[in-house]
């Protein structure tokens, strides 16, 4: 069993896209995800389920029953050592799985954690690799991370705009900028959070209903959260000010979905980590701006603050999505 | 000498690279390119030189020589058939050169020409291909066409942009929004053409020099017009409606700067070819609008008008190139 460095990525970019699966879903616990490998072919796959529990590693282990002895787990955070009464720690299941080696994307910054799990696993006998595709699983596992370093769910901001950056005409109609594949794909990146946040204006104008509308995966529709100093309506829970998201529980990915008010005033505050723009070919000329006031007065400052991460093509439209430079 | 495709059409591309260089020099004449091939080897280069002489055909068969004997001519438009007083027709050099085969990319919609500069080539026992990479060429000489089809320049809108769409700050300030790389590619397109425009408001704001600030190429600045019911100042020309540039002597390749109000006003009058959209990863929240009014009364109409034809990184910037969905 010689390590094949790139083979490692590969197992564990598979294990990155089962993590992406829990996104959304598996608060309080982090979106890990989970591939057991012998001889080449995988024997297991797990991801966090909805909830939290059980835990990628529980569910892959089940999968591959027999075949863990010896074999190889890509996950992409450090198994957990802390004991919960919730189920097993998964550094001593897979101590106690047979399991040969454990290579793993990204320690646990949880103090509870944090390097013990890794520890107990080579105290054991396994050989244990950490940091394989790091920055992959950081950006996977956004919101976790953020909640344990910041205290606050890691926010994206969807804008749907025109080429000269209209988000609907003078008279406020938005219907529609975008394509039915990128409205689809915005869907199901609605999917992906665990809450989804309108300011006052948007939701009087627009009564969305904020739910994830793909044939499956309509239960996946996420929590609805109103940024006003108003009442919010049955079904909504509120927020006064973008520094309130803090304090809302179980939510560690948040999509704020506008209108302009409510997306300058998280980017006002700082605390947009992710911009999806959704770009439709066309020119609108007047209309509605995508974004109010974020308070820059020097357009110096406005530079380095934004890197492309990744761009495709949905119909005629293109989605571009850009992460805050200063990192996850 | 058989026939073969695949290098007819990376000779001909070769040949659209050459009209490139006339782009914006070769008026009252289209920017021709043509490469004169022997066995495989390029004898002769030639493109439509500044103020229209020599022609493309003639500077690459001075260059050929008796390399011409036998050789191939490809060449972006149908050689001309039409007598000037101010030089030879390329049909009739070809004719007396000894190619014995010309590939023509477009047949010349003049006229004075329109089929006859290839028929007199048959007629000397020249075998003719037309149509190879027919609609590259037609962007390379887009101006040429749009003053033989519509009686007017061809025309392109260039926006530096924020990613939501902005032009400036608030209080005006625009330095820099895109970076020393979009610039110069700017600079660059501004060679391209045969004259740029801007509106009153920015002449008044930034007194744009509009001039060609890349080494060597400073004498390739083109005039400048503005768009305006005032006077303009000294070594400018002067429009008071779009559609005057019909009456621009000289002016096949038109680049529109700005601001909002002549960009608007140049797409309400359906006179924009061509869009450059350089884009700053930046967001600017408050500030000024890369466009007025465009007269779009639904969103529905916005679409299907543009479509994507080039993009490229510049530095940290992108630009997007749009054509107009109605063609050349």
């Amino acid at each position: 069993m010689t390590p094949d460095p790139a083979a490692d990525r590969r197992f564990m970019a598979a294990a990155i896209a089962l993590s992406e699966r829990g996104r959304g879903l598996s608060t309080p616990n982090p979106n890990v995800g989970c591939l057991i490998v012998r001889d080449g072919r995988v024997a297991g796959r797990g991801w966090t389920q909805k909830g939290g529990r059980p835990h990628a590693e529980a569910q892959a282990l089940e999968q591959a029953m027999e075949q863990a002895r010896g074999a190889t787990a890509y996950v992409t955070l450090e198994p957990c050592f802390h004991l919960s009464p919730r189920g097993p720690r998964c550094a001593d299941l897979i101590a106690r799985s047979g399991i040969a080696r454990v290579v793993i994307a990204l320690r646990d910054p949880d103090p509870r954690t944090d390097g013990q799990g890794a520890a107990w696993l080579r105290e054991h006998g396994i050989a244990v690799e950490m940091g394989v595709m790091e920055a992959q699983a950081r950006a996977a596992m956004a919101g976790f991370l953020r909640r344990q370093t910041l205290g606050r769910p890691a926010v994206t901001l969807k804008l749907g705009l025109s080429l000269d950056g209209r988000i609907a005409l003078a008279d406020g109609s938005s219907r529609w900028i975008t394509g039915p594949d990128a409205r689809a794909h915005a869907h199901l990146e609605r999917a992906r959070h665990d809450a989804i946040l309108v300011g006052g204006g948007t939701l009087r104008a627009d009564a969305p209903r904020l739910d994830v509308r793909l044939a499956g995966l309509e239960d996946r529709s996420p929590r609805r959260i109103l940024l006003s100093r108003g009442d919010a309506p049955e079904g909504w829970e509120r927020i006064g000010r973008p520094e309130d998201i803090a304090a809302l529980e179980r939510v560690d990915h948040l999509l704020v979905e506008g209108g302009a008010g409510a997306a300058a005033a998280f980017l006002r505050a700082g605390l947009v980590d992710r911009l999806l723009l959704y770009r439709a070919p066309i020119l609108i000329g007047e209309g509605m701006a995508a974004l109010g006031e974020i308070g820059l007065a020097d357009l110096a400052d406005a530079h380095g603050r934004w890197v492309l991460t990744d761009e495709r093509r949905l119909g005629v439209d293109r989605l571009e999505i850009y992460a805050a430079a200063r990192g996850v």
